[in-house]
């Protein structure tokens, strides 16, 4: 594999995404929150995520890409800790070149994948990614499209013959089971900052990893 | 869990059912092939199945539906060895009533399934279960389109909406990458065999089960 694009559209690659737009100087993703925290205090970086779907205590901010605040976050390392995105981002990082992938920068990532021959595209699911997630598959599903529609050439998997099958993947974002459960949260403007596609205009992409731990800072596409 | 569909639709599943449509008195499915002959020997059943598509040495028939003669397998009990359909039967049987389903006894077995709450549709894949296989996806897209045709309150998780959102579930099959590997070994007719839908009135149940091995007899829907 020449790259690789994790994939968790609610919301943990979408935050990725948004955090560095809105100027977050770089994205520590953690794979369990211990570490998370310790990360954030030796470096002096804000600490964020989610257990359950809502912040642990003593975090200074959520999963929740639609409540960031631009003047909060500008300038600052974060570190981020949530249940399957984080630790999918962790997981794949030592695999190869890899990247948070999001309806939200989906240009940018697929012009950036579209260079590599043999593209993986990781669903992160739930229950630390052991299941599978509807949300994810049909981001991933857009992802694919666009790749396919810059280089209409190349082979593609079972998988991504799926993904190239369906109609209108986008739809299918809401109609996902972790949808419902964020819109019994109250984090219901989430999904639709998650289904935002192309309002943002760089690749997350993974500088630097370690045990437990993948550090990303944006690149353009 | 209620009852369980296990789909190999190229192409275990096709072959068991349509074993005991061709008159076979029951399908064993040995998860091993050595516990296949084993058993073969000690019931004095025929042998059938397939490693890398093609029947191994001594084996009395391969894993062929299309090429299935009523006359050599009618009124005999057959044992069935392949590389994924008969361990993921093997594997679930334990969990519950299990089924065997494909394209071809579409229509019994969503008419079976439909009368449970809680149904579990078990693609059976590639290499070993480890592995994604479109034409397992289409078919169990088919099964659960089918099921909910019957019944259309019934809640669905995030894999049977995939499923629901596909337009054409069926020119799937052909498209999966196992059926190229068919193809190649000049077994095409297999894949027309497996995409006959409905030719197949009956439903190959779970009736008893041990270790490595599971023994199918036909119930009608």
């Amino acid at each position: 594999v020449d790259a690789i694009a994790v994939v968790d559209v609610l919301r943990a690659t979408t935050m990725v995404a948004t955090l560095l737009h809105h100027g977050a100087s770089a994205v520590i993703a953690a794979a369990e929150e211990a570490l998370a925290r310790a990360l954030a205090a030796e470096r002096g970086a804000l600490l964020a995520g989610e257990v359950g779907g809502l912040p642990p205590p003593g975090f200074d901010l959520g999963n929740s890409p639609a409540s960031l605040d631009r003047a909060f976050v500008a300038g600052r390392e974060v570190v981020l800790f949530t249940t399957n995105g984080t630790r999918a981002l962790c997981a794949v990082a030592e695999h190869g070149r890899t990247v948070a992938a999001a309806a939200v920068n989906l240009g940018p990532c697929a012009r950036w994948l579209a260079r590599f021959e043999r593209v993986l595209v990781v669903c992160a699911g739930e229950a630390r990614g052991t299941s599978f997630a509807l949300d994810d598959f049909a981001a991933a599903a857009l992802l694919v499209g666009a790749v396919v529609e810059l280089d209409p050439g190349r082979a593609a998997g079972d998988g991504a013959r799926l993904a190239l099958a369906l109609p209108e993947p986008l739809d299918l974002i809401p109609a996902a089971e972790h949808a419902s459960t964020l819109r019994h949260l109250g984090l219901g403007a989430d999904i639709e900052a998650a289904m935002a596609v192309d309002t943002v205009a760089l690749v997350p992409v993974v500088v630097d990893h370690g045990d437990g731990w993948a550090r990303l800072q944006p690149t353009g596409a």
